[in-house]
Parts: C-alpha cells; sequence; structure tokens
C-alpha cells in the first residue's frame, strides 16, 4: 500500500473531531472549523453525546457514515490506540494528534503507546501529524487551531514543532500584514517530520517564503541536504529551540527532541543558505521582509529616522547590523546647493532634519527621494512620522533648532512636517518606487494614561489604520530602526548568498 | 571671582524665560515651568510683547526688578552674546541655551561664536547649560522641558548630550515606573560637561541610579577616573552614539563631539566598573532593574515563562544572557512527590505547566514559590498572566496537554490559571518576599482590529492597569524574557564586581 502525501492529508473532503464537545478542548477545533468555512462534511465524534453544537455527534469514526478523511484528536492518550484502529478501517488518510502525553513525559510506557499508535498507522496506513501539537492552519481550505488567525490566504508557510510558537509567530507575522498560506505545528513528529513540510512548502507554488522553528530535526542529514535545495527555490528562515543546556533539557520535556550542538547547526544552517535568527521578533521581521521587499543585493542604505541622538543611534544600528551608510554623494549635495537649501553642507546620511534654516518645503521625505533615486543607494529605511504625533516618546521635543526662518524664535513646525496622512503616504509611495523601502512604526503598549487620554486615544488610532495602509502598499515596517536594519541585513544575505551559488 | 556651582545654579530662586511669546518656542518652556508649579518667580522676556501668557514681559533681562537665578534663552543664535551681556551684568548665576546653530553645523563663523558666548560667559561669572540641548527637568523644583513628564520626584538620574534621547529614556523610564530626580539635556557642553553632571549626580544623596548618554566625552581621563570613583557608590549605566563610521560622522554634526574607537571606549566602561548598553531600551530596563530590585550577586535564576515553545526559549534566553538556570533541585523534587504532585518528575526549571495531570492547586505560582524559598536560587523571572488575558498573541493555545483530571477530553483551565488579579499580585509579592522577582507583560501595539474591539480595550486597560500595580509593588517588569535577562545580567555583573574590586 503506498503512503498518502501531505497534499492528499491537507485537502481532505471531510474532517471528524474526536472528542468535540459542546465546552471542551475537541470543541475548540470544531467550531474553529465551523467559523473559517470549512467547505466540506464536519463530523463530531464523541460517545458521550447524541449531538455537538447542534451537528449529530457519532460515538466512534467508524460509525460516520460517509467517506472521512482527515481527524483531529483531542482524546486522551489511552484511547488512542483503538481511534487509530478505527480510522485505519474507516480509510482515513491523515490524522492530527493533539493528544499529548507521550515520550514528551519521559515515561517509558508513555513512549511505548506512542510506539505502538506508530505502527497501528503504518499497518493501518493512517498517516500522522503529532502527537503532541496544535495542527494545521491553511485559510484557504478553511482549516484553523485559533479562531481568531486571519481568514485571509497569503504566501507564507510555517512548520513548527512547538503550538506555543506556532501561534505566537502566526500571530505577530499577521498583525504585520504578511499573511499565511500554510502554517504546521507539528510536535512530536513520529511520522511527517520537518523534512515533509519543508519538501511540501518548497514544492507549493502559492508559498514564498518559509518558516521553522525546529527544536531537534528527526532526520538531520535528510534536513541540511533538502534546506540547501530548498533556499535555491525560496527563503527559509529557522528559529532553534534548545540552544544551550537548560533549553536543551527543555526540549526533552517538550517535545522529546534531541537538540544537538548549536554550533554545529548553526554552521550547518548558514552553509545551507538558509537564515539563522535568534528570537520569534526577529524570525517575524525577517519574514515580514522577504514577504513584503524584492531582492536586494547591495548594502548601501539612506537612512531618515528621527532627529539628534536618534540620528545617531541609528547610524550605529545600521552599522552593526552589516549595512553600509554612506555618505550623502557630492552629486545629491550639488543638487541641493543649486536649489538653495540652506543646510546642503550639513545634511548628510542618516539625514538630521533637527537643523532646519528656513527650506521650507525640503524634509527628510523629500531627501530620501533623492537618496532613492541616485544609483549609490540600494535600500532606504525611514522613520514614519504619525499623523497626530505618536505616544509621547515618539513626540519630537520641541526642537531647539527648529525655529523657521532666520532663527527668529518663533514659528512652528515646517510645512514638510505638516503633511496630511495620504501626502506622507504618497511621499513613501514615490520613495518606494524607486528603491525598497523599510518603515519604521514604534511598538509600545499603552500606559494606563493613555486609555483615559482621548488624544491618546486618537494617536494609536492614527498608528494603527498607517500600518495598515502599508501593509497595502506592500512596504513593511518595523518597530525599532535596529531590527529593521537586522532584518534587512538577513535578506541581503540571502541574495548574495545565492548570487555567490548559481 | 569664584565659579557657582551645579547646585546653585539648579536651585533658582527665579527664572526669566528670553524667547517667550504666547505661541513661540520659547513659551512652551514658559508654560512648562507654570504647569509644574516652579515655586520662584518667573519672567518672561520678549521685546516684542508687554506680556506673556498674562504675566508682564520685560524687554531684557536686566529690566527685570528682581534677582534673575536663572535663565532659559530660546532667542537665536546672534543674539547670545548680547543677551549674555545682559546676564552678567544682573548677576544671573546660569543660563541653559536651548539656542542651537553653532559649532554643530560645522561653520567656522558659527564656532567662532560660540567661543565668543563662552568667553562672555566666564569673564562674567554665568554658568552654560548647552548649548543646543533641551536643559533641566527637575520635577521637585518644579522645572521640567517637556509638560507630559511626570510631576513626581524619584531617584534616577539622567545627563544626555542628545535631547531628543532625553526625551525617549524618560518617557519610556517613567512609563515603567522609574522616576526620576532630575535630568538634564546638555548638548554641545561648552562649559559644564558630563564630568561635572556625573559628580553632582554622585553626591546627591536623593539619587539612586545615574543613566548617560554621551556622544564624545569633553574631558575623556577625568570621566573615567571620575567613572572608577562613581561606580563604587552607585550604578552609572552608559550608552555611547556614535559607534561606528557613519555614527562618528553622525556626532559631529548633532553635539560637534568626536566620538573617538569604540573599542577604547567599551574598554574603559568596563574596567570603570560602568554599564555599557547598546540602545535606549536595554538603558531603561537596565535603569529600572537598579531602581527596583535588590542588589543581586549570583546568576541562578528560577524561570516560568509561557508554555512548550516559548519554554525553551526563554531558557535559551537566559543563558546567552548569562544567567545560570539550574536544573530543579532534588529538594524540590520530593516535596512535589510527597504532596502528590502526579508532574513531579516531568516538571523542571524553567518550569512548563503545559502538562497539568490534574494537580489543580499547583501552577507556576506554586512552583516560583518553591524555588524562591529554596537557597539554590538568586532571583526569579516570571512571566505575568494578564486577566482577562493578554492580546492575541499572549494567549495560551488550546493546550494539547492541559485537559484536567485524568485527560478526560474535557475541562478547561486548572483552578491556578482562574486566579484574579488581587491573587495573581498577592503570589507575586510573596515570590517576591523570598528572591528578587522580575516580571515579564508582554509589549505590543494594538492592531486596528483591536482598537474596535471592546474584549481587547479590556484586556489592554488590564494590563496596563497591572503595570501600574507591579510598580506600586517595586517589581520590575519587562517586555520579554531576553529583555529581563539581559537586564538581570548586568546587574549581576555590577554587583559583582563591586564585590571583587572592595
Amino acid at each position: 500500500m503506498s503512503e498518502y502525501s501531505l497534499t492528499e492529508v491537507l485537502e481532505p473532503r471531510s474532517i471528524a473531531v474526536v472528542g468535540a464537545s459542546d465546552d471542551g478542548r475537541g470543541s475548540q477545533y470544531f467550531s474553529t472549523l465551523i467559523e473559517f468555512g470549512f467547505k466540506g462534511a464536519l463530523y463530531p465524534v464523541n460517545p458521550k453525546y447524541t449531538e455537538v453544537m447542534k451537528i449529530k455527534a457519532y460515538p466512534t469514526v467508524k460509525d460516520i457514515p460517509g467517506p472521512v478523511d482527515f481527524v483531529i484528536s483531542a482524546a486522551p492518550a489511552p484511547q488512542i490506540p483503538r481511534i487509530m484502529q478505527d480510522c485505519a478501517q474507516k480509510g482515513v488518510k491523515g490524522i492530527h494528534l493533539f493528544t499529548a502525553r507521550f515520550s514528551e513525559t519521559g515515561r517509558s510506557d508513555a513512549a511505548d503507546l506512542e510506539k505502538q499508535i506508530l505502527r497501528i498507522a503504518k499497518e493501518g496506513g493512517v498517516r500522522i501529524i503529532g502527537p503532541n501539537c496544535m495542527g494545521v492552519y491553511y485559510p484557504k481550505m478553511g482549516i484553523s487551531f485559533q479562531n481568531h488567525f486571519p481568514k485571509e490566504s497569503g504566501s507564507v508557510a510555517l512548520a513548527s514543532q512547538s503550538g506555543q510558537a506556532a501561534g505566537e509567530i502566526i500571530s505577530k507575522t499577521a498583525q504585520r500584514g504578511a499573511l499565511f498560506n500554510k502554517a504546521i505545528s507539528y510536535g512530536n513528529a513520529i511520522d511527517f517530520n520537518e523534512c515533509d513540510f519543508l519538501e511540501y512548502f518548497a514544492n507549493d507554488p502559492e508559498i514564498t517564503v518559509i518558516m521553522m522553528y525546529i527544536e531537534g530535526p528527526k532526520n538531520g542529514s535528510r534536513f541540511f541536504n533538502l534546506l540547501r535545495e530548498v533556499t535555491r527555490k525560496k527563503p527559509v528562515i529557522i528559529i532553534k529551540g534548545g540552544r544551550g543546556n537548560a533549553g536543551t533539557r527543555a526540549t526533552a520535556s517538550h517535545t522529546a527532541s534531541l537538540a544537538g550542538s548549536t554550533e554545529i547547526w548553526k554552521t550547518a544552517v548558514s552553509q545551507s543558505g538558509a537564515i539563522s535568527v535568534s528570537n520569534i521578533d526577529e524570525l517575524v521581521d525577517v519574514a515580514v521582509s522577504f514577504y513584503f521587499l524584492p531582492p536586494i543585493t547591495g548594502r548601501r542604505v539612506g537612512v531618515a529616522a528621527g532627529a539628534g541622538g536618534a540620528t545617531v543611534l541609528a547610524a550605529d544600528a545600521c552599522e552593526e547590523a552589516g549595512l553600509d551608510v554612506i555618505s550623502l554623494p557630492q552629486e545629491i549635495r550639488d543638487e541641493l546647493r543649486n536649489k538653495g537649501i540652506q543646510i546642503w553642507d550639513w545634511i548628510n546620511n542618516p539625514a538630521d532634519f533637527s537643523i532646519n534654516m528656513g527650506d521650507e518645503d525640503f524634509g527628510p521625505q523629500q531627501l530620501l527621494k533623492m537618496m532613492a533615486m541616485h544609483p549609490n543607494f540600494d535600500l532606504i529605511i525611514s522613520s514614519v512620522n504619525v499623523p497626530g504625533g505618536g505616544p509621547p516618546h515618539q513626540h519630537r521635543p520641541p526642537n531647539p533648532n527648529n525655529k523657521g526662518p532666520a532663527g527668529n524664535g518663533g514659528g512652528g513646525a515646517p510645512p514638510w512636517a505638516q503633511m496630511s496622512p495620504d501626502e506622507l503616504l504618497e511621499q513613501y509611495k514615490q520613495i518606494n518606487a524607486y528603491k525598497p523601502l523599510l518603515g519604521l512604526i514604534n511598538d509600545r503598549s499603552p500606559d494606563i494614561k493613555d486609555i483615559n487620554d482621548p488624544a491618546q486615544e486618537l494617536r494609536w488610532k492614527n498608528t494603527c489604520e498607517l500600518t495598515v495602509k502599508f501593509a497595502q502598499l506592500k512596504i513593511p515596517y518595523y518597530p525599532s530602526v535596529s531590527r529593521a536594519a537586522v532584518a534587512a541585513s538577513k535578506l541581503i544575505g540571502y541574495y548574495q548568498h545565492l548570487n555567490q551559488n548559481k
């Protein structure tokens, strides 16, 4: 008997949820499938009930009248062998075992039970995702394991050994406007493992970016061979859980993984051309970059990221991330002088507009556009002025230098700092038309005073609306210049590696 | 004539604001002094007006009838020599020159003007803060340069060469519950410089933590000698602006500083016992740690930071920051077994409570308390469950393991996960009574959907209220385990250095 492939398992005509009830754990899966509009037949399976959420329930999978392609099990571990036998008899193609308490407990009886389940599955031709995992998020099919994930489909893929990490990664990535094609939390990986998911994502033409959270690959040598091939076609960004002693200890009790040497791992990942990241935020930043940005192969960046000290620290952050913050080219300086811009000799890259000598229509966006049009620059990073102001610490201080024409001690913000949201967006669009643009929109929880302050509420609303519009313009944004610079540098590194290994 | 000290300059009986008007830049200073309730006499100075904000205005400082101790100048650069002469004649002790466009422009006439001003000041016995800076925030005196800074006084001090950085640092630190005694933005530092501020903060008994943003010290050898002395008395946390080529270029046009070699700088800072940080967030994290935590001299940490993958990554983050994530001591394991806790052999450090085998009253807080009471642990890091749930990605996924007693496939969250906010706070208080506790409260801007969702609004409100209560309990909190671990490690490093150099 030939094994079902992942494609066959993940395109089911019907799904049964074992352990579904009106209020238990299995029902979260059941109600989420309903909410996501799964197109095929849906069956609750629970011997205790005749119906679940007003849909007829069956005591076992075998009792379901029609064909069942996919099963989600939230039943306790001891019941799984019997359920697995039912699935085999029913001709089920694949089962997702949300059920846990197997080898990850470190107990020999639980590990034996896990082996027994795999044996039954192999004999009966049923493929397994899991156990001890959240399973499948595939919005186009109407399959999800959390009801708050976006229902819209995109081109990101994720394979995660951790269900918690999968949830966090999907939420954070989607919040930044990058949507998923498929995400799979796969836990102990006793059948389908990281190699199967990677290969499947590599061959799926709708997927452009692959993210992975791995504690310990089940098949290291196949994995790295595969990784080398896949990275030639699309970027693979990997976070390794269990890098030190305590982390390795934790992976054993989490997914029964052997984490292995971190140094060997990092070398192997980087040699394969994949992108190694060290935390979830970095994973999300890099994925969002690949989702929105075109290939970038040079490191010369034009930057405008706040005034004064922020300019200095932005330069440091970009250089420390491996970008090249080149001086303002002489041609641009000459052009500024010819235009009568008074700060032509003072302004530089990164651009600090805290000195304004009355150049009313010359602000960061105008200079960035000149940089974007100049051949010396490969990419642009720009802070984004939120209309109505940002949260308090984003406000420019009443700037000592910015006093309008001839330093009259009066005056307000210059015209370039008073653009409407639409004018601003138009500027960013124009910059982005010449060179890839990365926006900076500060991330900060409101504090208790903000919540009772209508002005702050408006600022938050403006910030949020702006992020939505950025995503629509396909311009990625980041909470800090350092995070943008690190993500850009990793993206550039990927394309440079690709060019060197053509 | 003996020079006025910083103490004399910063405790003025009266302040004149030169350049004040009803709507200009100087008036922001003027209105902020009124709003902050400055106790002494306040005089607007502007030849164009007879009154400013309904207070009698004077054409020059000399025309003010009473004594004037301190002057804030928002007048344009070319007027400063005359204003400085007026101040000298009036017997003004110190002037803060918000005014800019001096040596930082890179122009020789502007640099000459700066020298001329310093000469007049020296001859006339007037001390200068600045030029090109935001000046003084001293809430106890009723002096501030931004009206949204807290009016309450604390024990943090800041000297910052950048006004932008000062504003950002003050806002972010205060948002975390650590309040300021004094903060000074000092720009080009032609008179008072980093050494004067450092010495002054060191001798001020109300100050317990010193923060500095420095681009280039005016007097390097005096600074490092002083730093060595001061760090014996209190922690000094320093961020260096201008670490690479582009950053150094930027400091020149920002505060006319020569940034110097970063390697020499870092070595000198660490040899002096001061704490070097690489970005503003880290600066704030470390300051908040010193503000709330007692001295910690050991690195053995007990951690509970989420479930599954989050546990693994928390272990990695702590170890990579230099903390020691020790195994759960045998005594605690024995005690758990004796108490009949079913996961006694599985649970470890970091604690992952995603497997719950029906231990209804045994959750992260209970285990952390046992760790806190055990002599092997030096500190505790705990994620904080926000009542009503956090933002989406903080939600626990419907956990595969957490199925209540005997894995019946039903049941909800165990009792330990259903504590009221007050019960939770009581638990954290008890842990903190035994060992220093660092809380984790996730930081995330709401997205556009959150704002229109009353449930999300409630969660935000709960998060915000919780942070306020944490600050009241003197428990610091951090947006991620990695940031908490790095801050704790730097704090421990300070006290270890202190012990080794007694």
